[in-house]
């Protein structure tokens, strides 16, 4: 029997024991799974549980069948550790598989690679800061914060009448937003474009996260900084590492309120990976134009060509031609369970879960197809849905042991529909690498073993 | 001047500094606080900007004064370090001082103790789970998940038609849900009852935490053991630990859906400190009955006076009787910034915010006294605002450098307003321990330090 350490590194999809579903319960399952879920569970679990409840209860309590203490458990019987033991906990010793992990030879340094999100093993909407994926271009570095500066000025001598230098003090001191959203490399699920089925959920589309963000909204900077709004229609963002990342972001976007200047991450200070002590915060945005180790803005009148939106960052079309400037992360969701790699240990009651997001809204529904896409069912949503925010989808199922085709379609409250590769394609072609928000097809196969297929 | 890492760990307020608000610019916002924020914090700064920004630009970037790369900080000319370096993460070595921490002399023991929150250094809503609080009884286990069961049992032999025994397998196959709730003990700001004035914000409602939690609703199975709920009025709660920790639980709140099996905090496993690898979640309900460890439920037709309801969190009335079986967390709020041992280094504007709850539903509007309840003016809800959750407000204040009392005042979706201590002291005495949600107050003394009063 595997672990859930185990289940979590390996991405196994965790055993069902004998004493929940045997094989006669099996036959009730499938046949009443058309019933409603929990008259269904209800009677799933009936015989199990009338035969092997009894025994296991009396192991596990003093009042058992053996009522020696030297059968209790130590943690029954002696003190444990004290409070304070970790002024900053850590996960258990049995979760120590779970964890972001880069991709072998995907890249030729670690300093500029991708590790990837274990979204196999994550539940809910929020992702621990400790398992937040990466995407470094130069490594990442500690800052002081005492020593780190934020620079506002403008393309030219007018374009802001007061260019500002902020220290995070200063910036801590003003008035703060705090907001749900997801990020999403513009280049998760990348390899698709070739063709390449990558085995597991997490290497698919791992470089996607979602944190509760803090921090001073952008727009009120660039008003305290006198911004000449007639003139200034882009900003450009600017890193503090060696990567000196740039990017363009139109004042559209800031000016709506949601673009901050964040210095905390679900209820701290970000984490140096994460861009410590300031990132840029653009909500639907791909995660590039979130510059981590903010150090710069500045207000101009054109967009700013960087290489890092000109060179890279761009996808070539069929036409010979490169679509840059792209931002939004569009409409896309994806099963984490059950995903690639994980094997069906049995057959009977799954719950389908995973996760929807858009980079244009709220999402407004998912359907899920067990058969390829023939047929599809409305998932639940779990709530609040928020805007630009990972949206966690569940359906009941029953699985009967033959191979099936699981897959999820999201739809977004801006009317954007998730596509399936043969329309992306048609459009886009195969050569890109960023911005594939195509729907992920997972085949369960009749072992149970669960792998990554392409559907067309 | 202080770091980060001191106003975290020392509780101190940032520094505003000198090139921010000078002399002249406070006189401007004193004048202008009336006049509405942005147009306030423009001219705020106005003139330092125009004076101090140039020259620390200059500093900070390449093309400035001195080009040579000597100048430059190491993290703009060399690699940093690579993609999972940290498979799990850790915060920025600039944070190590905010921390829970143990109340030094408050327990005997450290194994039946309590470590608070640092409610002063946190954001948004979410608690990190490593810095949540602690409350144990006979200290904390890191408990093998394969070996862990959760019985279900009825009081009598009809109670439960299927007695039932699940492993940690079997629950996380079953449908879940994640949801946002926070958890106070019930002695949270208790020494306040015998006008102790606990000189922290961290140490009088450090007892508080928030999180996303996932797991099976303790409805569904029950139902799948085939619960009478004809005579089924209440459940027993179990914990697996030395203390054997047993709480009753009214039916009502497990027939509501809301009440969690859970074993998911903040997108992943239970941390060993707050249960792994099961906890009850009872939202609104007083943190004990959130039973860690949680091994065995108990359905039967009467409370089960238990030594943690009968003998500990109980309080003693004015008429010489107990309150027991008091559970619902009422509305209450603290201001977090600026609060205890902090201090306002300088006059000019700062961001009051703190957090709102309340165990009956949601907040609906907090009130902010500066003058120690004279007069009121309505906060700022951060939403989104959730059921039985931490609410984030705040509001604009220009300190003038006078003695200020600073409080806040939540209301709630059943009613309830947070009550001052005086009408609250006319029912339930001085000698209770538990449920004090009386409206705080926090002295900004003239010299900027902040302390903890009571006002009657």
């Amino acid at each position: 029997m595997t672990t859930l350490s185990d289940r979590a590194g390996r991405g196994r999809l965790r055993p069902a024991p004998e004493s929940f579903l045997d094989a006669s319960a099996i036959a009730t399952v499938q046949a009443e799974a058309r019933g409603g879920r929990r008259d269904f569970l209800r009677r799933a679990v009936a015989a199990a549980a009338v035969t092997g409840g009894a025994g296991a209860a009396q192991a596990q309590t003093p009042g058992g069948g053996d009522p020696s203490i030297l059968n209790l458990p130590e943690h029954t019987r002696a003190l444990g550790q004290g409070v304070a033991s970790e002024g900053y906990g850590k996960p258990s010793r049995f979760e120590v598989n779970l964890q972001r992990r880069q991709s072998p030879g995907l890249t030729q340094t670690r300093q500029s690679s991708v590790s990837f999100a274990p979204l196999q093993g994550l539940f809910g909407i929020v992702t621990p800061s400790g398992l937040h994926f990466e995407r470094h271009h130069q490594g990442w570095w500690d800052i002081d914060p005492a020593q780190h500066r934020l620079m506002l000025n403008g393309s030219d001598a007018t374009m802001l009448k007061r260019p500002m230098v902020f220290t995070l003090d200063e910036l801590m001191r003003l008035p703060s937003m705090s907001r749900f959203h997801f990020i999403e490399c513009g280049a998760n699920t990348g390899m698709e474009w070739g063709n390449v089925a990558v085995p597991t959920v997490q290497y698919t589309h791992g470089m996607l996260s979602c944190s509760e963000f803090t921090g001073v909204p952008l727009i009120t900077l660039l008003e305290m900084a006198g911004a000449d709004w007639r003139r200034g229609k882009f900003v450009l963002a600017e890193g503090a590492d060696g990567s000196s990342m740039t990017r363009t972001i139109p004042v559209e976007l800031i000016r709506s309120g949601e673009v901050l200047v964040a210095y905390g991450q679900n209820g701290e200070m970000l984490r140096p990976e994460n861009g410590y002590p300031l990132r840029l915060v653009v909500p639907g945005v791909q995660g590039v134009s979130w510059v981590k180790y903010l150090r710069r803005i500045e207000l101009g009148d054109q967009p700013y060509a960087s290489k890092d939106e000109n060179v890279h960052y761009i996808d070539l079309m069929p036409d010979g031609r490169h679509r840059a400037y792209t931002s939004i992360q569009e409409v896309k969701s994806v099963i984490t369970t059950p995903s690639g790699g994980q094997v069906l240990l049995d057959r009977g009651y799954y719950s389908l879960n995973g996760l929807a997001w858009s980079g244009r809204g709220k999402v407004t529904r998912v359907d899920v197809s067990v058969d390829g896409g023939r047929n599809w069912a409305r998932a639940r949503l779990q709530t609040p849905v928020m805007d630009k925010c990972l949206t966690r989808f569940s359906l009941d199922w029953a699985w009967n042991g033959d191979p099936a085709l699981v897959m999820s379609r999201a739809s977004d409250s801006s009317g954007q529909v998730q596509p399936a590769y043969a329309p992306l394609r048609a459009v886009r072609g195969r050569r890109s690498i960023y911005h594939n928000n195509a729907i992920q097809t997972w085949l369960v196969q009749a072992g149970g073993e669960v792998k990554n297929v392409q559907l067309s």
